[in-house]
C-alpha cells in the first residue's frame, strides 16, 4: 500500500502553530502511504487572518480537494477556513486547552448552519482518521484511491492496523 | 435553489429510532432543496445489528455515495455503519443522554484508527450541516451540485441563511 | 444617571445572529443609561467573514473605542474581530450550545498570545457587565464617564442594583 | 482461595485492542484465583465486526455464561456483543479518550431498552470487579463458586483486600 | 410474553425515597411481563441504615436472587446493599443531583475492589434495562426465563421494542 | 502555637483505605499543632460496614466531638458515618476517580435532608481545612482552642500561612 | 419538635441577593422548628463589601455561633465572610450559573488553607442541611438542642423525613 | 519593541499566593517589553482581606490605571479587588483546583451585575494576554503605547509571536 505520492497536492493540511506540526504530520504520513500528494502549512486564524482567507479562497483553483485543519484552545482555524471555501473542511481538535481538547472539539464541531466542519477525534488519532476520511472522499472520484481504501478495510479485517 | 430531487438516492440517512426521524429529516430537507435524492431509514445498531450490517455493505453498489447517521445515548450507529463500508460516514450526535448530546458526540467522534466518522454538531444544527457537508463532498464530482453549493455561499455573504 | 447618549458611537456591539440581538441589547441599554453612544450590528464570522474583517479594521478610524462581541456555539466572532483590530475586544459568550454557554465561554476566552479577548459571563449578565467594563475603560480618559461610574459604585454600596 | 481453574471456559473476556490486554487480564487473574476457567481475546467492533458478531452468537453454545468486554474511546465493543447475545454482558470502560474514561463509561452504560450492558468502573478497578460480578452471577447456580464468594466477603470483613 | 408473575419474589427492587418509586416501577413492569415475581421497597442508606443492612443480609435466604437499587444524589444505596450481600446488585442512578444523574452514576459505579455494583443507565431507561439484565442472569439457571429472553431478542430483530 | 496534644481524642479521622492515610494525616498534623488530641483509623463503608457503624455509634460516648472522613471514588464513608451519628461529620473528598475528585466531592456533599456532611475541598487542602473547621467548632466551647484559632487568624493577617 | 425560637439569634443566615431569600429561608425554617433563634440578611461580597466585613467581624460579639452563607455564580460570599471571622461558616452553593450550581459549589468549597468553608449541597437541599449541621454544632454545647437532634435521628429511623 | 519601563507603575499585578508569582510574572514581562511600568504583589482575599481592600481603594490615586489579578481554586481575588475599585480589573484564572482551572475561570468570570472582571485564559497564556489587553486599554489614551501595540499586530502578521 506504500507508494510515493506525487503530482500537485490534493489535500491541504493546516495548523494554527508550528508546535502543532508534529501531530498533524500524522495525517500527512497516512496520505503519503496511500499515494495522495498533500501540502502542510502553519497558519493562524488570529495572528495571520489574511493568510487564512487567501489560502482558503485559492485552494480549489490550486487543485486542492479536501482541507484538514488542526487547532487547539479557541480552535477557530477550521471554521475560519470553512467560512472562505466550499471544499470539504475536516477539523482535528488539538489538546492543550482547559478541557484538554474537549474545548477545541466543541469549538470545531459547533458550526453555524451552512458552514460545516467535519470533525474528527482529538489529537493524533483524529489527524490519522482525517486522512482516512479524506481518502474516502477522494475515492468517490478516483478508482486508484478507492482500491487502496478497500484494501485497508480488508487488511483490518485480517487483524492489521492502520 | 429549490429543485426537485429525483433519480436513485445518492445519500442514505439512517437513525437509531423512529423518534429520531424528525430531527434527521432536517438533513433530508436540505438535500431535497439542493436537488440531491436521498433515502431515510430507522435502523438500530443494537436491536437490529444485521440490518445495519447489510445496509452498510450494500450501500455503495446501490449508488449511495455518502451516509448520514444520527444516534443518541451510546450512539454506536455511525460507528457500526463505518465498520462495514468505505463510503464517507457523517455522524450526527443526538441529545437525550446524561450529558445531553455531549455523550453522543464523544461516542460518535472517537473512532479507532482506520474507521473515521465525520462528526457534526448535536441535533438539528448538526443534521442540517451533515447535509451541506454531503453536498460539498458530492460537489467534488458533480458540477451541478458544485454550482448550487457556491450559490449558497454567495447567498450567505448577502445575509441569507441556509 | 440616565442621560441621553448622543454623538458618534464610541462602543460597537456585534453579535453573530439576529436571534442574539435581544440579549446583547442589554449592553446597549446600560451604555445608553450612562450617556455613551453605541451602535449594534448582526454580523457572522462564518457566513459574512469579509463584513467582520472590514468592520474591525475600520472601527478605530470611525471613532469606536471598545468593541463588545456576543456569540454562541463555536463562538468565533470576538476572536475574528480581535484578529483585525487593536482596540479592546470584550467577549460575551451566549448559551445554546452543547455545554449551554460553557463551550462558547471557552471558545471566547482561550485566545492565542497577542490577541486577547476580555471575556465576561455567559448571556445577559455578561452583556450588562461588558457595558460596565466598557464604561470603566472609557472612564480612564473621560471625566464625565468616570464620575458616573463612581456614582454607580456608591449607589451599589447603598443597596441599589445596576 | 487459590485453585487452578480448569475445564471449558465459562467466562469470555474481550477487549478492543491488544493494548487493552494488560488491564483486562486483571479480570482474568481474579477468575483464575477463584477457580473459574476463562478465555481472553482481542477483537474490535470497528475493525473486525464479523469476528465480534460470530463470537457473541456462538458463546452460549460453547459453554460461556458471562461475557466481560473492555473498550475505550467510542467504546462500542460491549454494546456490539450485547446486540448479538442474551448472555449477561459486563462492560469495563477504559481510559484514553478525551474525558479519560468518562466518555467510554457513558458509551458503555447508555444502552437502548432491551440490550443492557452491566457497567463497572473505569480501568483496572472495573476489570477486577467485573470478575467478582461474574463470580456472583455464576454463584447463583454453582455451590463451589458461591462458597468462595462468601469466603471473600468474610475475608474483607477481617480487613483483607481482594 | 405477558404472563402473571407468581410465587416468591426472586428480584428485590429498592429505592432511596418514595419519590423514586415511579421510575423504579419500570423495572417491576418488565419483570412482571416476563413472569418473574419481585418485591419493591423504599429504604434509605442514610435515614434507615439498619433497614438496608437487614434487608441485604436476609435477601438470599428469602429466595431473592438479584437486587436492583435505584438512588440519586450521593446515591449510596446500591453500594450499601452490596456491602452486605454477595448477590448480584444492579444499580440504577437517578437524576436530580447537580450533574443531573452523572453524579449518581459515578457514585454508583465506582465501587472498591471486591464489592461490585453492575450499573445501568440513568433513570427509566436504566430501570428497564436493570430488569432485562436480571432476566438474563436468572435465565442462566431457568429455562423458562431463558426462552422468554430469547423471544425478546427475536422480537427486537423484527423491529419490536421492549 | 505548637503544643503537644494529650488526653482522650476529641476528633476522629477516618479514611476508606490505608492508601489514604498519608493525605488524611495532614488533618492530624494541624490538630496536633493546635493541641487537640485525635485518633486515626482506616475503615471501609463497603468492605467493613459493621466496623463503620459501630465506630460511628460509639464515638460520642467515647468523647469524640467531631468526625473527619476522607474517601475517594464512590466516597460513601462520610455518609455512612453520618447515617449513624449526630456528631458533626466533615467530609474530605479524595482524588483518584474518573473525575479526579469531583466525583468524590459530589458523592460526599449531596446528602439527603437530615443527614448533612460538611464538605471540604478535594485532597490535602481539604484535609487541612477539615482540621481547621474542627478547631473552629471545638472553639465554640473551649476557650483555649478559641484563643489559638484567633492567633492563627492574626498570624495569617501578618502574612503567615497555616 | 416544633417550639418557638426565641432570644438572641445564634445563627446568622446571609445570602448574596434578595432573590436568594426564598431558598435560604429553608434553613431558617429548620432552625425555627428546632427552637434555635436566627437572623437573615441579604448582603453582597461584591456590591456591599464593607457590610460583609462588618457583619462578619461583629457576629461573635453579637452572640452568633454559626454562619450560613448562600450564594451563586462566582459565589464569593461564604469565603468573604470566612476571611473575617473564626466562627464556623457553612456554605450553600446556589444554582443559576453556567454549570448550574457546580460552579458555585467549587467556588465555595475550594478555600485556601486556614480559611475553611463547610460546604453543603446545591440549593434548597443544602440550605436545609446547613441548618441541621448548625444544630449538630450547637448541640455540642447545648443539651436541649442535642436532645432534639437525637429525636430527629430516631424519627428518621422510623421513616419520617426532616 | 524592548524599552525599559520607567516612572510610576500604571498597571498593578496581584496574585493570591507567592507560588503564583512565576506565572503572573509573564504579564509583567510583556508590560516591561512594551515600556509600561508595573508593580507586583502577593495578596490574599481570604488571608489578608484588609490588604486587598486597601490596595484596591488606593490604586487609582497612586496612578494605577489597570489591575491584573491572578488566582486559583475559589479564585476570589479579582472579584474582591473589583468590589473596591472602578478601575478595569483583568482576571487570570490559575490552574490547581479540582477542574484544573475551569473552576477558577468560572469563579472569576461570573461576577454580579455592576462589578465586571475582564477574564482571560487560564495560566501563563492568560497572564500574557492580560498584559496585552492592559496595553490595548492604555493605548486608548497614550500614543506611544498605541504605536507599540500596532507594531505587535504588524509583527504577528509577518509571522512573529508575542
Amino acid at each position: 500500500m506504500n507508494e510515493r505520492a506525487s503530482g500537485d497536492p490534493r489535500v491541504g493540511i493546516l495548523f494554527g502553530s508550528e508546535s502543532d506540526r508534529e501531530v498533524m504530520s500524522e495525517a500527512g504520513k497516512v496520505l503519503e502511504r496511500f499515494g495522495v500528494a498533500h501540502e502542510m502549512q502553519a497558519i493562524s486564524a488570529h495572528r495571520t487572518p489574511d493568510a487564512v482567507r487567501d489560502y482558503a479562497r485559492q485552494a480549489r483553483d490550486r487543485g486542492i480537494r479536501v482541507l484538514i485543519c488542526g487547532a487547539g484552545m479557541a480552535a477557530h482555524l477550521a471554521g475560519a477556513v470553512a467560512a472562505n471555501t466550499t471544499l470539504p473542511v475536516l477539523g482535528v481538535p488539538l489538546p492543550g486547552g482547559t478541557l484538554d481538547g474537549l474545548d477545541a472539539l466543541l469549538s470545531t464541531v459547533q458550526m453555524p448552519a451552512g458552514v460545516p466542519v467535519a470533525t474528527l477525534a482529538v489529537g493524533k488519532a483524529g489527524a490519522r482518521n482525517a486522512a482516512v476520511l479524506a481518502l474516502q472522499i477522494l475515492a468517490l472520484g478516483d478508482e486508484a484511491v478507492a482500491r487502496r481504501v478497500d484494501e485497508l478495510k480488508e487488511a483490518m479485517a485480517r487483524g492489521e492496523r492502520l
